[in-house]
């Protein structure tokens, strides 16, 4: 079975989205005996979960990973909880700007990473990348696929693993102010990591 | 002419110096036509100084580039002033720690780096390396070797061309604390980009 | 009806909790004719929402208000979510240092603060004190408190208003420290509004 | 022998500038047996100097301090070292912006505060008022007052002692960005123990 990794278009006055520049080269590759399927999210409320899902139903995959950009943040996030909650402090890409929404209708408050967090963090330092846990991935629109992505493993595909990974800036989006970012390289070697280890559970 | 290109030793309980990872493959290279000669300067006071200046006084170089640790920084840092200070917050390698002295009694408060910071940071931007110009170098033992650099320059050789820069934690530094990092391979590539416009002066 | 306000004892080696600092004075005021009731909470797991959780059945409460230190944050954090899950990073004052553990077994994964956090924070703008939402309490025993409340207004008690509260150092804290830090008299003030705007929903 | 106590107007687009706020109550006032003057300087280059340089001439002070903003620092900054260089990355007041000129042709590059900045932070921190020794007053009008206030030291009035002091933002300059403040009245506090220490010099 193939393995799906998602990444967003550029948003919030950005001219690029580095999770897109880090995981647009992947798509055919295989990785741990997995072809890699890479899908362009858009940065919409509603319709990027949306996206993701129709994906995860053309085909049954082994695993997902979904990357997104959390400009700020200095390491490789690794997110554990999903909330649902669409609290937007910007528009998205479509205009749309919500204000305390649930995500889903009757769905839980919130859930946790469908996959092991620990074992992936210890990879990711094994190979010597800055990565840590985190336990909020916000209330925009990554929040809105990650908690779609754990939706649709509690109610559609319990053998699917994946998580939501946030990364910093890369180091060209940053050249004028003072805010730490990743290079593009290193967080593919992250993504490698990360797969290796979703195909290994 | 050849250039030359020191980093430090290890300090402050850390078991790398990045500036030595990065600078220390350059040793023998060849670039824009002039000779690289690596030095690894230790993290004493008035030694390191002094290792330095027998090293400018050894053979004739076109340039001087020394590199540091500057840990908690973000980007490359140029560092534009050099004091005449030794106040350290912690002892250095040799186990001292000077409090409120002068460097080089007799000499200027301070010097300005002998260097065009300008079209550096320009060159650097350029290749997508986050980068700025800086107007402190400290008081401890990387000032101390900045200042011996521009004092040399000023009273034996106002030909040579140099300066001082600061460098992030390398992300293996990082792994245990929300830090900002740099791969040594940007820095290195930094390194190329510095001494490329430094033999262009 | 009285209104109940929390804070912790120190921990992390420090020598004061800035929520016990903030909030002992408040104990018999009246604010907007709640009598005010105040209690110190151990940093343990299990036995502080425990301690609190006897505090709201010995008598009704009209809102409940619980203050934590949030080293290294620099303004008032309301916080929106807490989660079902103990997983920390330094062991507790009772040396009990739990991993990835549900806080109440068969209680849902998160809850939302119930009261109003919005118009919290524009009473809080409104009297020029920094503040902010926060969707991540950590999982520490401050969300073990946090959980609580929440499962205590979920389950017993659905009239319960009530939220937690990170707040940064005391500036006593931070001196050797290049960390952000708030008067304990301007937390002071903080709490009143909080107190208001709870007495008012 | 009065104090004089400086302050500057808003820039940068804020609306007050919290130096100001600080000093203007001050004026007046008396402190260890000196009468406090109060005056608020222009946020332009050269003519900042110039006021602080008339009021010098005008009646004779027994110290001088000098505060400003520095947006973005979390504690009171004791600046160690003026340097004779304006360099702006935005225009002043005057919508004047230099780059790389020397404020004074033929000064030196640098000049060391006149008083004793060890003492002046163990008195802030005694008063438990987060402080720290900064060696870059930047290079934009907060540096070439401080440069100002040296020169006169050095070619004018060698009795008289002073410095620069750079404080964080006021609380409500940060309502809406999370960056680290101070309120008011504890700048005052570190105002009061920072002329009390002039005064005993």
């Amino acid at each position: 079975m193939p393995i799906l990794l998602t990444g967003f278009a550029p948003f919030d006055g950005e001219h690029i989205n580095p999770s897109w520049e880090a995981v647009r080269g992947f798509d055919g590759r295989e990785i741990a005996g997995h072809r890699i399927d890479v899908q362009r999210l858009p940065v919409e409320f509603h319709t990027a979960r949306e996206h993701l899902r129709e994906a995860l139903l053309a085909r049954r995959y082994a695993a997902v990973l979904c990357i997104g950009q959390a400009g700020g943040r200095s390491s490789i996030s690794l997110e554990r909880v999903a909330i649902n909650l669409a609290d937007a402090r910007m528009a998205d890409n479509a205009n749309y700007q919500p204000q305390m929404q649930p995500l889903i209708a009757g769905a839980p408050n919130a859930y946790f990473a469908p996959c092991r967090l620990e074992s992936a963090l210890a990879a990711l330092h094994a190979a010597s990348i800055p990565a840590e846990i985190s336990l909020s991935a916000g209330s925009f629109v990554c929040n809105d696929v990650f908690f779609g992505l754990c939706h649709f493993h509690a109610t559609e595909q319990a053998s699917l693993r994946g998580t939501f990974v946030h990364i910093p800036y890369a180091p060209q989006q940053v050249l004028q102010r003072p805010l730490p970012s990743m290079p593009i390289e290193m967080v593919q070697r992250a993504i490698e990591v990360l797969i290796e280890g979703l195909a290994a559970e």
